[in-house]
């Protein structure tokens, strides 16, 4: 078995493994035996693609952060044109995570940012490249709320907001056990956004698109 | 020198020790030979008072907790009577923070929360107790700022969304090494407050309290 699998095949094996070890038991925990063994290849297998443990992890992050339209806002936001329901169709996806994972769930990219103390600078790179490509997203569904949301709004600043009650909110809802606690945070920014949105409903008709 | 030092001061010498380790490079990394060192004590020195390395964590887990007062909100809240200013000087603590360590602060119990991946009940439970003992603190804040919150706010929701943004924000603030990232969620939470505030203070004036 071991000789035949080609070296994309390898490599693909030892991102999937990757991706699952680092997010069930940490970066620091995984060794590079529990990898291998997880991805069904022998000891050689690794040092053909990866040079090493931190190399896999690099891998990893850009993996989540090309994959973030395919593996996540795509499908959640299918089915669903409203930009402001976007942004809490995907919290629900998390919450969704945390339910299916019996509350242990933890964002793989916030984990990796507090589990790492020190991060190389090329690790810290695809943390953020990953954290900002979520917030463009959110962004994107605020700009598209157009008016609906106040004209003078700092888009981006809410939008980064959102990420952090995600964070926040999975923190502590992993920490409990307990999908209450995430919930919680969502509701809270649920009523801000309610605020927000009566806020711009309430300006001058002459300031308002045109409805039919 | 080794043999001289007594069980309390070598228990606090390795507490004290254990903080910093565990907040400088995480609670795996830490090994028993590490908290040794930092306590300048002898190999035979830990098994006296703590029979393995998750009773130490145990031990400073208590001592985050015990210590809130005297630790963080006694200081911070000294000169400040205002309670929703309070909210915000414990906040502008962990901006201090953050700025002080160039941006690598972790809070404590937010980096363990993440770092231990399958925390064993004793610390996750302590985990908790030090989590709803700073939502307390907050909530107290949230009732004593009384009629100037609309009556129907759950202060127990919007307390737990404190540290829902005080914890997002000190882990993105850390990834990007930016503090900017840190008050842009402060700044959200602060205009939810502000509108919070309005809302209360636009109550018809028979529903608020009597005023000199």
């Amino acid at each position: 078995m071991i000789d035949q699998v080609s070296l994309p095949e390898t490599r693909s094996r030892i991102l999937f493994a990757a991706m699952e070890l680092f997010w069930e038991k940490g970066y620091q925990s995984t060794s590079i035996a529990d990898l291998l063994k997880r991805a069904g290849l022998h000891s050689g297998s690794l040092y053909h693609v990866f040079p090493g443990k931190q190399d896999v992890l690099l891998a990893v992050l850009d993996l989540y952060h090309d994959g973030i339209d395919a593996m996540l806002l795509t499908p959640v936001w299918k089915d669903i044109a409203d930009p402001v329901e976007r942004v809490f169709a995907l919290l629900a996806k998390y919450r969704e995570l945390i339910v299916q994972t019996e509350c242990t769930y933890g964002c793989p990219i916030g984990s990796l940012a507090l589990e790492l103390h020190e991060p190389d600078p090329p690790v810290r790179s695809r943390l953020m490249a990953n954290f900002s490509a979520w917030v463009a997203a959110i962004e994107r569904c605020l700009v598209d709320a157009g008016p609906r949301l106040p004209h003078r709004l700092d888009r981006r600043a809410l939008a980064s907001f959102v990420l952090t009650t995600m964070e926040g909110g999975v923190m502590l809802a992993r920490t409990y056990r307990d999908v209450a606690l995430f919930d919680t945070a969502v509701g809270q920014l649920r009523a801000y956004f309610d605020r927000l949105l009566d806020e711009a409903r309430a300006v001058p008709a002459s300031r308002k698109p045109k409805r039919t």
